[in-house]
């Protein structure tokens, strides 16, 4: 399915062979292979949709990859990887042993910096541009593409801010098209707004202010354009930034009336656009959607009831309050540290802040969470989705470190239900009220209740729960993983203990207690880092108390997990059904 | 030593009761005496004495503590807390059981938010605001005090990019000194300094394009400009800046002239404002400056290292390299987040870059640490200081949690080096060239060793190491509160074994596998959180390896740990010599 023009090219090298007036016909190839293989395979879609005209200016105006080029975020980098020696592997996109969705060093030359979270690519490219003026190397060009929602983030401010002050031959790219994965919010938004082609902000230009020579706007659809101005750029020296104006999902028309949906739209018809209807009526609800729910439902009886996204109000679900009760449902951005502190400046204030923040995200935010949180006991709500491994977004994504540096701080309440009615009765107890913050982990994608909108119930803080009573071994789960303790147990088909902990911390040392003396063998099992994960805290509550019983830890090994399904990822992991199965076996004998 | 009008003021209703003109005479009274408690007791000086005008003008015009007063960072808070009830206390300021030395929430209710790191101002006087807009109250209003080093970090940005969309009531002062604790950096930095009292920046308004109104500047030390503009943004509604510009250490010739000197200078002359000199010719140097001289000598034999500190040369005493090989060591400014992917681009390009942060304020670039450098195996070279109990600044600053919230993350090495020659060779041994990133932590304060300066030794990655070989009880220590471990042997005089495990990952098991075949019982020690810590590592190792030894763990319990000197903190946690011996009393039976 590659067009007449892109089944010759597999490097920038090949492309450098056409003439500029096939480019355009390129692109159009470039999209429909896109499309067409996305439609099948899924991934992110609108974003690469959107650079296909830059990114084949990039690679065919610099030299890359000794010009470095890097991608922030990465959701918009499949062109990239076309062009750059995948396209043959670019159907494995996102699977098990495939290409990465995101640029990553180990996987091309051509990707210098891996990525995954948003704002990072101004303070790497800053640091190899300093390296390379350090090594006498002025010809270098060093470029960083970056999208309007993720320059407004602070770190990539700190980048601009730092940048600015040097003398480092960087270009960065504003690719705004006004839109994250949800459309972009902010003053700083607002500003770009105003900057129109060929019109630049005549007053109060922020970029200017910084110290970057400031290019555009641009139509960055345009290759006559992106062509002039960059040949230009190449010349100049110093920090520069160049503001582009895109289309999010360019080309596909529905993809460009729906941005939102097509970010990542899942299975569709290339031809068409339309999605690939699935039946989902009769499937479990999303985690996240049992949180958007639950929250709108309480802030409806609750009036000091606030919802905090840092931009992501779809993927967090808080959508549903947005749209109902906007003026308690805030999304700020991409903005992690910012979200905490304001919660906690809302809870200074008698408020009721729920703060929804991805495990892999809310390490953004990890000193506001001890220090303007924990440290002052402000009873925050935290609501961390994806927790536990994640799936195809890969190592970037997976939410595994969350125990282990949650549980380190003082005062918070950690809390991973295992299940969407206990999700939905412990987001209800901490609307009630704690005298303590509270995290709440759990997992991206579907439970297994159907019937989980049950009236509310208030959960005893700390106390864990039997599930299934046995002998000899008792496994000592928490979160949604219990589900795969209890299939495993089904399937061996032996009598032996499970218990759920719902709170990591406090734990329930008096169960606990009673479990090492009723049971020879312990088995733990968490979705996250083993290292100071759950079994770590059995383990060390085991040390304590004197209790010599053999214990032993299933949960995320000591290295990074890549992408794959979450079936597959926790099969590496040896937290799938079949590895709990052979430990029950190795161990139980009775 | 209270003059004559400060002596009947002790709220801030004592305050209102004085004439306009009668502020100039109690500005001079509160000035005298800061200097004079401070002289004797230590402290923060220079930002205090720059924000008299402005904390006597606010608390007179303002109706704290209805009205809502945040100052960031908290520095500059000690006026503050002079005339919000705590005047009589503040000798005892930063004294264990005496006031701390940042507004805390349990203090005061006039300290409305706690402080200690930067930039968390804005995000919290928002949240605040947007709770009093919630509850109908429009009357309220909303003041934040942050410097100009401080609103140039990510988080502040994050916090006016939110702030400039929103309709509340909230007033940032920025308060313009040009200095941090060292004197401010950054493009935004340079562009303040264009502006002058009486001038407002013309073009390029940062401020006003992210939708503030603009006030000032003016002069913060002038009461009747104070005066006026305040009066008048009282009823201004919405975001708004109003830029003053003040002199740090105002009122005290030196601390004008010498102010990174001055930012807590130690026991002075309150007269003469003369440093009283402590002969500190015969003490062992600091560890912040085995840190510094080590890399400058290793910077000078080898081009490629590389040193970055967020906003801290005189504390990290990264200041020596950047006395002398300025175009390699580099201040960005607060920006934690920026100053760890930069060092990731660089270690991309093959520079050593290290990376000199304290481990309170690591928290604050926790997911670069992970997703830039751990996840890339970028060998970039994190100098931890101000590891451990950090004694006065408090619970805000102690370094207790980075063995927990690093020992989780995969690829990384993580040291504890137990002296100044130790640290000295693992910087050393890193700047060979690693395969890892590493972490090497060091405490505040001084070392024991005057003779630290001898020849590099390679240190051996994960090694540990016998100190005294003894029967049946072991301490295993980690870092320099090794120290405590060998007085405490001394003191019994009994047949104890200690090792040193100068890394805590990877862990030196060979080793481990020996002591715990060796002794009974075990007992670890470590200057950081037991909670996920060293300790919790030597359990896991046990269980693991099916040993059934007595692990006894000492470490920073579970709680925050308030203000006090080292030692009587050290106390508190239970790290203490005198503990020590207590429990080895306990444990040992031979």
């Amino acid at each position: 399915m590659q067009g007449n023009l892109l089944q010759h090219i597999n490097y920038p090298s090949d492309l450098k062979k056409l003439r500029t007036e096939q480019l355009p016909q390129l692109a159009q190839e470039i999209r429909e292979f896109i499309i067409n293989v996305v439609a099948t395979k899924e991934g992110h879609l609108g974003a690469s949709l959107g650079v296909v005209e830059l990114t084949i200016a990039l690679h065919y105006i610099f030299n890359t990859p000794d010009d470095l080029l890097l991608w922030d975020v990465g959701h918009q980098a499949y062109p990239h990887k076309i062009l750059t020696g995948r396209k043959k592997l670019f159907h494995t996109n996102r699977q098990l042993n495939g290409i990465s969705g995101f640029p990553k060093r180990t996987e091309s030359i051509y990707d210098t910096f891996g990525v995954g979270h948003s704002s990072t690519s101004i303070s790497a490219i800053l640091g190899m541009a300093l390296a390379s003026k350090l090594k006498g190397d002025f010809k270098k060009q060093h470029v960083a593409v970056i999208g309007d929602a993720s320059i407004a983030s602070g770190m990539a401010f700190e980048g601009l801010n730092h940048a600015g002050v040097t003398d480092t031959n960087i270009l960065i790219i504003l690719n705004d098209n006004a839109i994250g994965i949800d459309p972009s919010v902010g003053a700083l938004t607002n500003y770009l707004t105003k900057a129109k082609i060929g019109y630049k902000p005549k007053s109060n230009n922020i970029i200017e202010a910084l110290n970057f020579k400031y290019y555009g706007p641009i139509d960055g659809h345009d290759f006559s354009s992106l062509f002039d101005t960059l040949e230009t750029l190449k010349k100049v020296d110093g920090p520069k930034l160049l503001h582009i104006i895109t289309t999010k999902g360019k080309g596909l028309k529905q993809a460009e009336e729906n941005q939102v949906k097509y970010h990542a739209p899942g299975k569709f018809d290339a031809k068409t656009g339309n999605l690939v209807k699935s039946n989902t009526s009769n499937l479990p609800p999303k985690f996240q959607d049992v949180f958007g729910l639950t929250i709108l439902e309480l802030a409806k009886a609750n009036e000091k009831i606030i919802g905090i996204t840092p931009a992501m109000p779809t993927g967090s679900s808080l959508k549903y309050m947005m749209d109902e009760i906007p003026e308690r449902a805030i999304d700020v951005g991409i903005a992690e540290q910012h979200a905490v502190t304001l919660a906690a400046g809302m809870a200074s204030q008698g408020l009721i802040p729920f703060c929804a923040i991805y495990s892999t995200f809310l390490q953004r935010a990890y000193d506001q969470v001890i220090h303007d949180v924990a440290l002052q006991n402000l009873p925050v709500i935290f609501c961390i989705d994806r927790a536990g491994l994640v799936g195809q977004d890969g190592a970037t994504h997976h939410g595994v470190f969350d125990i282990a540096y949650l549980n380190c701080i003082p005062n918070l309440i950690l809390s991973a239900p295992k299940d969407e009615i206990e999700l939905r009765n412990i987001l209800y107890t901490a609307s009630l009220g704690l005298s303590n913050p509270i995290a709440i982990r759990y997992p991206r994608g579907r439970g297994h209740n159907n019937d989980w909108q049950k009236s509310f119930e208030k959960i005893e803080i700390g106390k864990g729960q039997l599930l299934s009573k046995g002998k000899k071994l008792a496994i000592l789960s928490t979160g949604t993983i219990a589900h795969n303790a209890t299939a495993a147990i089904k399937e061996t088909g032996l009598s032996i203990s499970h218990y759920h902990f719902g709170f990591i911390k406090p734990l329930d040392r008096n169960l606990l207690a009673e479990i090492f003396k009723e049971h020879s063998t312990i088995l733990t099992l968490e979705d996250g880092a083993v290292k100071g994960g759950f079994g770590s805290n059995i383990i060390e509550f085991a040390n304590t108390s004197g209790f010599k019983n053999h214990i032993i830890t299933l949960g995320i090994p000591d290295n990074f997990i890549h992408h794959g399904t979450v079936e597959e990822l926790q099969e590496i992991a040896g937290i799938d059904i079949k590895n709990i199965i052979n430990t029950i076996k190795k161990n139980k004998r009775d």
